[in-house]
């Protein structure tokens, strides 16, 4: 059975707050590093996997998309989205990732923000992800790093600090050890699936994909002045974004 | 100045003895995954970037190579390789990678076994290995893992045991800070450069070039018979193979 964890009340709620924060990861690493990867989107038409509140299909519209379709696997997301980012050039659709094979519609760019370490079948997307896509098309999505979804008990990474307080490493474990991993968050149990680099480029290459761009993205300076805390991506790397291209 | 560390005599037999050793991890680990993804040599033009004794230049001809050079920047590893591994379809020269442009062959496979964690640029090599490559031709190389090649302070990196021994995670810090890295082996400073997959794969795909595997070997059960602590290669990852193609 495909978890559904946006759906449940507290979890939900949890994570709204989370992203309703300022110095979120999200906002100030994982989505500045995403923007600046768009391809041009003028009369294109995009498929936003795991849209969330739908804030991404709206900025495509507004750069020049054509046609937007937001799938996500829960239902409350998908109310905040089509309240918060309507638009008549949107359309969203309850959807599991793993059904994407059954759009009727073609696309020039697939789109996925943190969405894509909760699917199973990594090969599977990829091969649904090329198929849906135009020649020409692209595909940018990010990740969990595998460096942070590596350790599969959830005590055993961390953080290390020096005597001053300072974080000066990090622990982690199970690198190699491809599947499934259980974390906490917001008091719920969540799924997620820890994939090496290697399994996740081969996958990408394999599916027919042309690699063009890897990302660990780095704090820009605004962003230290937010969350002076968040020079700790020089220790480790927190997303990983990857762009591919179906020539 | 470029570092020849295996033209200085202590280094040069504390290593030799290293590789003589039947435990070595590039015999049982990243050995037998660069041999299972060699490309079909009969009749190729082959260069092998750090050939040091000239085993893989050997084996190359033995899977039917036409031609086969071996550079190396150490004259003592080229004098090893002329007596160990002499062919006449196999010339060896003397020089360092960054100079592989001043080549006036072409070549249908390029090959490097942990060699080019040492190039300092990164990019300009793989602008030269796309350059002396003819269409169709293919680079296959391995280095030491980013997460390996990390840490600045060499008493950060280090494996944690658990309170019967065990090995059961890894510490390591710095990975997104790409530069020089400066360690000790055989009691000599060694020079490398770390960079972070990011860095690596996009200046792979910037040059041109057409990612189509990338491995992290993980040890096969023979390897783990002669050496039962190799599983700690599920703990993190030692090596890191690419392939890529020249379309």
């Amino acid at each position: 059975m495909t978890q559904n964890i946006f759906d449940n009340e507290n979890f939900f709620n949890g994570y709204r707050e989370l992203r309703n924060h300022d110095t979120c990861m999200n906002d100030l690493l994982e989505q500045p590093a995403m923007k600046k990867m768009l391809p041009d989107l003028k009369e294109k038409t995009v498929l936003d996997i795991g849209c969330g509140y739908g804030h991404n299909c709206l900025d495509f519209i507004e750069r020049g998309a054509k046609k937007v379709i937001g799938i996500d696997i829960s239902e409350k997301m998908l109310d905040v989205a089509k309240k918060e980012s309507a638009n008549p050039d949107i359309e969203y659709r309850q959807m599991n990732m793993n059904q994407i094979s059954s759009l009727d519609t073609k696309f020039d760019f697939v789109y996925s923000s943190l969405a894509i370490h909760y699917a199973e079948d990594f090969k599977k997307l990829m091969r649904d992800i090329f198929g849906v896509l135009n020649n020409n098309g692209i595909l940018l999505y990010s990740q969990e790093h595998p460096i942070m979804t590596a350790t599969i008990d959830e005590n055993i990474s961390h953080f290390n600090f020096d005597e001053n307080g300072n974080r000066v490493s990090f622990t982690f474990s199970d690198y190699n050890r491809s599947g499934m991993r259980k974390i906490h968050w917001f008091g719920e149990e969540i799924i997620k699936y820890h994939r090496p680099m290697g399994e996740i480029l081969t996958g990408i290459a394999g599916s027919g994909f042309i690699i063009t761009e890897v990302v660990e993205p780095l704090p820009e300076p605004w962003a230290v002045e937010k969350s002076p805390d968040i020079v700790r991506e020089y220790i480790k790397s927190n997303f990983l974004i990857i762009k591919a291209a179906k020539r």
